[in-house]
């Protein structure tokens, strides 16, 4: 099920960019959870297009319906079936696409693998697919807050060759949202937003790199082997629109330690394990040790750019294409609540993962 | 199955480090594939421990046998059971670590996470555990080979800050067998050498960079949304021991292109869409272009060194703990054979998925 | 995925009796498959309420909507989301549901397992969930059909006591159409219908045998061991609403040949191999041979009933409950689509498994 | 994966009838379980060739090894790997098996799948396969046992015609045990062994009936739509060799019942809620409800007979095969313990699954 993601905990997105609705179906939800579709409209218009200057203006209000699944605002055990119809869908902005490969887009990939592609909007590739993502993601959320007072912070941590300072604090969510650019630190964010804009005027994009912080999570939780934590939080990473690196705790930077200078000692605070630092990451083969887990997700610049392009078209002929429809400048602002959500969602996988194994029988 | 990795041609491992054996049981694997147990070996031999003087010395030949799944020479689309049985177990060279966490090893995580640990040699979290991926890599490879003369070359970028030259070429299996660090520019992997002999005379390690390079793949491999090609090597690379980060194509230096800078703009050649560039690393929306494939994966220093180190011991007492056993004062060498094999589970998987949903019928 | 069925041709379910919808998500449809709105529609009323008078008259139209995956009438290999809205959603007629568990339903078993539940209409244990199976299945036919001319046909063989005459003939679409009942015998459908007419008169409901029959299916699907065609084809059976019971080729009263009378001897027929007789049910270690495939699935009589019956409520105090609500006093005439839907898709789903293991790669 | 079975407790089984060696892995179970080597190795024998008169000759002793997972006798959460290597194997009395297909067995659909298998014995669809469920079966056994005090008992119902009167108790595995046939009611046992006997000296073969009936089973294991219970142990029995019908329940005979007098009206026994009857068979809506659960499958006469039959060979052309080899003339009586292996599996699974949705999180 390549739409799918997630064992226990598991979500199947559906929908184009230009076809009548986007939506996911949550298969696995514990019972009993209050949920609101408010709630959920909250993250998704984090995610929206059109919620600041420097994004995209295209006019989706990304309504959100709950179809299945809650009763009397309780979550059943039942699958949960969200869905969002697309509003603002002006295919005919695409009509050049149908024809001519864009550049570092999924055109051409998609044509040579199906055969056929729904070329509006990028159609099943444009990131409105993660809509469902952060929908689902804000289930997985509530569940990680309310079992362990779980909190996952994303935010913007460079964009282009600017980077704010290494954040010491874990910052709050009004730090991270005081910026239409989601990042934490007031006077590299005001500079991303000039650099952002100045792009947009040029007719081209930025990339950047997104931080993510994780405090809460108790120790155990991730598999050894092939899904370790950090492993699917890879994965959840790397299966967003793109993205084009990952590194968790020390990361590349890492490499230049050497082991005497990289392993964390483990010492007692308050009569509980921890570690002194925490080059790890908070995972150590593979499962998480109870500190903070952080990692680092690589955006490149968007591929959709105001300029002219040289391309070639389905019949294998060159030609030249330029940019047209909406589009991000940078996505990273964006990206801050999907990524949020793809974590919380391989957590409370592996928590359910872990308990199913652990703790269903006592031995 | 924590323990299983991929969709339909899948590798399940077992076996811990001083346990009487090691395995794998490779289900899925296409019928009348040529296999013999000499063609197995030759990888694991690439990884054997002693294989020269910069890797651990534990002496282990890892004779591999076939106990299923192969009838005369072929493959019969039964489940091919291999085993390497354990043989230099010294168990009580660990006795300290049954009571002790080793600083940024799994003790602590695994012992938090099940309540009990085989404590000898890592038990399960040892990389002895890799040898059930090469040895199912080594089917993958050969398949890919026969099916389009897909190679798979990985080798050892940089040790510690020591980079070696971007490789402008494809570097022949020769060219990185040529060392015993597997670096394929014979000044850099002199110097890396040496680096990693004082390394260990110091009782301290290193960490490093492995790229890898794929030739061959066609255009259509991935699916997209969760399981992107990009995403699942990135699992795959992710799920090895010591491994701290991921980034394919322009990776984490391509956030610091624009767009238009970072596109690779199509072309025509030989009657063939290519790409002029290939910052993309040979996958676009999840799915691969055609071009060559490229990925780069950080491995951290060796979490065991031969230092004194600060940690805590079951009951929460503060202790020490001095290094013994032996190890590997560098993975990387040995982690070059693993990368492939990963490398080409994933490929082999995703081929066959490719085919499942669009080659089955004819519609 | 609880909610799941299939391995590479995926379908997820979701969606109450008495919610907004019910819809479905499948997910791995082979691309360029030519598919409208009409021709599910077509199957959705073979099995929609209120089509004749022995079935319940709850008035749902079922109309189907195509919300993803299908471009200009063809499938573009994205997951294909189909809804049906829900409109005579009698809710209070199930109010007195709400505290009383019903005999023989879900409703005891569900609240023990997740602490709350959808009482209306049975929530999520209705068999409005088959919607989304039959909607599924056109796909899945139209794909077998297209590939292998593949017939599947299923009818109802008893009602009851009543048995049809074991038919020696494969069954056109018209004779099972024929009846309101889906028995191709004319004279028996004549008589199931008037016992049908005479139970619900009584308030009472019947239960009975649909037998599958299907050609066309080349040797070589299934996998031996755990996923056995007639093992999958036997849970895709009992996954089904009231079904009882399962049996393939000669199953129960093949229990009572011995070995010499039961064994199928192989011939030579037009230059291809056949079996003279065929008491495995076109299935051999798991595996179809080219023979007529076909089983027989048990349903027992509806649970609800218009009579007074013992039972407990919530709080655990024995009370009395009377049948209320729409319902089929005999279930089996709309269950014959949903049989043939779960058929096609453990067909389609095999098909492609084995083709990406013996077809992905020439070797 | 088609020779692995469970989701969260998954056992993938290896080996051909004639090769080195049978095995399993066994992944997913719960940590600090105290098994040894001769726990298993009792369940083995139970199904051993050669315990008896009645059944095959074959000589193996069927000893087991643990080779990972388990450390100082209890289980650690790691794959557990299980082999019995193969002593008695024969291979040439299978020579003439190399060409000629025998009816009703899997030569024939094995080769039409893969183009290649391995002949002797069956290879991989001999049932010597079942070995490594039996062994997985006893851990899944004792662990629900220790949950739950669980007691799975299956036996010998009937014997070609010959039936057991309807059993009025739970049997003890003494009273299964006290005959080679495994039936618990002695007169029939023993006029069940005369008929095996009496078949074998005519070199036919019987089939028939096995009964299993589980007690312990709290209510809220299964899964609505797809997994449910019943589903799930149907296709469990299906996937073993030899079977061909599965009934939950009233089964069969239950279709004959009027609702009215096929319902279980609930009442309260003991402050509990409990069915009045149980014709449900303890799952309802796919929902264990507490009551004792049971069903019946049918095996049918063993396709190796000790006579002269009519086939065809891998040429296409036709020729005749005399059985040879080894072989039971009445497979039930070996059937029986693995019969409760695969129903200890299921039950396991989803145990884990549902204490994973229900049990994680406090909600």
């Amino acid at each position: 099920m390549p739409n799918s993601f997630g064992k226990l905990f598991t979500i199947s997105t559906w929908g184009e960019s230009h076809g009548p609705a986007v939506g996911v179906v949550i298969d696995g939800c514990p019972p009993r959870l209050a949920i609101t579709v408010e709630e959920i409209q909250v993250e998704l218009d984090r995610r929206r297009p059109g919620q600041s200057e420097i994004v995209t203006p295209r006019k989706e209000e990304d309504r959100v319906e709950i179809l299945s699944g809650v009763f009397e605002g309780l979550t059943t055990g039942a699958p949960i079936s969200l869905v969002v119809h697309n509003a603002d869908a002006r295919s005919n902005a695409y009509d050049e696409m149908r024809d001519k490969f864009r550049p570092s887009h999924a055109d051409y990939s998609y044509q040579e693998k199906y055969g056929i592609r729904d070329h509006r909007g990028g159609g099943r590739s444009s990131a409105r697919e993660t809509i469902g993502r952060v929908a689902a993601g804000v289930l997985a959320k509530k569940i990680l807050k309310q079992a362990a007072s779980v909190e996952i912070r994303a935010f913007v941590q460079s964009v282009h060759t600017l980077a704010a300072p290494v954040l010491m604090h874990f910052p709050s969510l009004a730090e991270v949202e005081a910026s239409a650019v989601r990042c934490p630190h007031p006077e590299t964010a005001a500079r991303m937003i000039e650099l952002i804009k100045t792009a947009r005027s040029e007719g081209d994009s930025l990339g950047g790199i997104i931080q993510c912080r994780i405090q809460g999570i108790p120790a155990g939780l991730g598999e050894p082997v092939f899904d370790r934590l950090e492993a699917d939080l890879a994965k959840a990473m790397l299966s967003l629109p793109a993205t084009k690196g990952f590194e968790v705790g020390s990361g590349f930077a890492g490499t230049k330690l050497k082991g005497s200078e990289h392993n964390d000692a483990f010492n007692v605070k308050d009569g509980k394990v921890h570690t002194v630092t925490n080059r790890s990451g908070g995972i150590q083969g593979g499962i998480s040790n109870g500190e903070e887990i952080y990692f680092n997700v690589a955006f490149k610049p968007t591929a959709t750019i105001m300029q002219s392009q040289q391309t070639v078209d389905k019949q294998g002929l060159p030609t030249e294409l330029t940019g047209r429809g909406r589009h991000d400048p940078c996505v990273l602002p964006r990206a801050v609540p999907i990524v949020e959500a793809m974590a919380a969602l391989v957590l409370v996988d592996h928590w359910m993962r872990q308990s199913a194994q652990t703790k269903s029988f006592k031995l």
